[in-house]
């Protein structure tokens, strides 16, 4: 079977396929652009010293040495502890908003620098911008990818009450005060053109939207975000929350002369290691000499299906302790970020993300942030428009693309392997839906699917589910 | 009142606020730019011999003295007279598509260039991009904006008949062969998608996705056009539809140092009149000397209630004989698309495509492209999203932008005024919708709302068709 991953569809991705016959049509490691030249950075910046880091005059920029924060500067509002007390006085006599547990995942996100150049959430020029081009002009005129809307729904009553005000203190769900927005700007907030230009459909059944936006207010506070302390969840996974800035440093401290992220939300099967370590080898192959994995599991709100955060971070560490993957050359955390469910539009904001977290490879799949049609039964994006889009996303030329063939099952060699048409009838197919599934049942899935301490962590934790969903309510008296 | 046009908005949006006061501030009538410069290139081109014309190599491609078409050369896909036969002939050999009345408009806008740089209907990288972002990137490098999908769409008999040909033959209404289609590519059509993205709304009644969208076919057809010759179609009205490079060459005979656009799809009332003269008067004091107004009526598919294209264009023709504007610097032709009504998206493509006819000014109003939202009570778009995405438009950045403050009709000074909020009660606003039904009821509308030569025109119109709508229906036996 062949291990090639096919350049099948676009300019900026890159062809990691190195069979001598296709080393000599591209001898320079180099794929013919069709749009743009996609030169691999990090191969030019091999003469810089590695672990350099570019410091700001403020002390608080970091440079990466492989790949520049969007806007050239890492976002960072968190305040200054010695600023905190004042700050903190000051929020408490301005107008408040309150927020919801969703809003709070977004100031985690803005206030590290995820969201960079974004200081705040989204300005009406912002949320526009976003909405038509998937991307901002930035002052200077270059163009950063932002594809997501990232703003903050207000009601009628808290759109009186900040009147003319022009910051407002931003409360959490438990009544703390987080946040100050500063010059902020209120602007009608039309639920259904954003969802339909986000997710490209309008139909009933879309998670982010049933949760967050169909109930939220009819107004978008927009402005600059002054975060009053980090944002902690005390759930025994902070330790994962890697600030952009803290994974730069820690590629520098490992010498990562390349960094590919991995974004999921499913546990790790056989098959993702498989693409995970492939991708390694061939970057090595390329001439990389340390690249590091950054597997890196969103923790933000999931629908209710997913399985949760703490299950699958329990379920990663037993795939690095089996050694399918090598800890030695991955790092494992946590991207903050609420997850969508909106395809093409979504992976964008998947990748432009973990530009600014250092990485500069970036792997994308099948149908990334995809889900089934919620009305029909059909995939709701084609499943090849996510790593299209990708490869064309304004803003995100300088990211180098890694497709991948989809792994199935390959059952006369009984183990995970990327797919092959020709012999298509000796694979089988385990999607998270079906793995799930297995789990939930009981079942076990074909020997080699997945290391059999991290299914462990599977199986256990739907016999906990099950166990709570059969428990009698008790009703209070 | 105040005359001045406001800045209230954007980044590249053009002051034309003479007033001595602001003069001072930018004293090169160059407005600070939030994003980046919006030089007036017109004035840099001022030394520019006017009337010269940049001929290429190949003969056909003409670059304006103004404005360089997008992607730096007009397309123009019709092919010579010479090559007409053996086309023909080529064309008869391949496998067919059908066009419905529809396509052609987009094949004659295709064939003259409107949106250059595109070749042809597009092809699922084109298509994507244009969903997503707005606009393509060219092999350069550089973005050009393309805010519509421009495509075909085909059933799936017409794909299974197509089978395996690079090219396809596509053949009118009528039957008659129109165009070879080269190098073909075909793709699933997601209606539901095409229609969120491009709408933001999914609402049942969009009268382009009714008429066109919901019926066709489940793929789309993309490839290079070759048109076997130019599009006409016999109503009396084709020597209104220059080409963009007729319109460039009619600017350059007039030495137009500036071309400033007005795309409608109404009758001209004195409002239009006001703020077209009122342009004019305002780039004269801004230094140009000889300033051209492009009327240009949309000519393609319009909703069913809006005026008819040859009604519109004797109303026009009225206006110009009463002398409300001024036959010596207004070119009238006809713009052959169609219409989506579709708001900031489509604001997009009406000025893009007058970029590429040689504008470098375009005039924009309150709710561009816009219309009452099909199912609810209200605009369906923000009546001044259409002004502000137009002004942060990928590929749009070398258009100057003039938007306007709506006039209305002061029933003080009887006539038609930029409204003045400090007197809102003074004055009176007549809709597109409105005015219809003033001439529909055979009510007059105020003194001084429109000259009377094109009243009467509509008034003919309405009598004309309420007198058909009661003739009773003879069947045929």
């Amino acid at each position: 079977m062949s291990l090639t991953i096919k350049l099948t569809i676009s300019p900026r991705i890159i062809n990691l396929n190195c069979h001598e016959r296709n080393r000599t049509k591209f001898p320079a490691i180099r794929p013919k652009p069709i749009y743009h030249s996609n030169a691999l950075n990090p191969i030019l910046y091999n003469n810089k010293r590695p672990g350099m880091i570019q410091a700001s005059v403020s002390g608080t920029v970091i440079k990466s040495s492989l790949i520049e924060p969007d806007g050239g500067v890492l976002v960072d509002v968190i305040v200054p502890e010695s600023e905190r007390g004042s700050k903190t006085l000051e929020a408490e006599s301005l107008p408040k908003a309150r927020l919801a547990k969703i809003d709070v995942e977004w100031v985690h996100v803005i206030s590290e620098g995820w969201a960079s150049p974004l200081k705040g959430f989204m300005r009406e020029n912002e949320y526009l911008q976003s909405l038509h081009f998937n991307s901002l002009r930035m002052e200077n005129r270059t163009v950063v990818n932002m594809s997501l809307p990232i703003v903050l729904a207000i009601d009628d009553e808290t759109k009186e009450s900040i009147g003319s005000s022009k910051d407002v203190g931003l409360v959490g769900p438990e009544g703390d005060l987080l946040a100050i927005l500063r010059s902020i700007e209120i602007y009608k907030h039309n639920k259904e053109e954003r969802i339909a230009r986000t997710w490209g459909t309008t139909a009933p059944g879309l998670p982010y939207v049933e949760e967050f936006i169909a109930p939220a207010g009819n107004w978008l506070l927009g402005g600059d975000l002054e975060v009053l302390k980090p944002i902690k969840y005390n759930d025994g996974l902070d330790h994962y929350r890697l600030s952009p800035k803290q994974l730069r440093k820690e590629f520098d401290r490992r010498q990562a002369d390349a960094v590919f992220a991995f974004q999921l939300r499913n546990p790790v099967h056989n098959g993702h290691a498989l693409l995970m370590n492939d991708t390694r080898r061939r970057l090595l192959e390329m001439g990389y000499k340390n690249p590091i994995l950054l597997l890196h599991p969103l923790g933000g709100f999931t629908k209710a299906d997913d399985v949760p955060l703490d299950v699958r971070m329990e379920q990663h560490s037993k795939v690095l302790e089996d050694g399918v993957l090598d800890p030695e050359t991955t790092i494992v955390a946590v991207f903050p970020s609420p997850m969508h469910y909106a395809g093409p539009t979504e992976v964008q904001w998947h990748a432009k993300a973990r530009v600014n977290a250092g990485a500069n490879f970036y792997i994308v799949g099948r149908d990334p942030a995809g889900m089934g049609h919620p009305t029909e039964k059909r995939d709701l994006y084609d499943p090849d428009h996510g790593k299209k889009v990708l490869s064309m996303a304004q803003g995100l030329e300088k990211l180098n693309i890694l497709p991948f063939r989809v792994a199935a099952y390959d059952t006369v060699a009984k183990k995970m392997a990327f797919f092959d048409p020709s012999r298509s009838k000796e694979f089988l197919f385990i999607s998270g839906t079906k793995m799930r599934a297995y789990a939930r049942n009981g079942e076990n899935p074909p020997d080699g699917f997945m290391c059999p301490g991290g299914w462990e962590v599977l199986v256990k934790y739907y016999e906990q589910l099950q166990a709570e969903e059969a428990m009698p309510v008790v009703a209070s008296a």
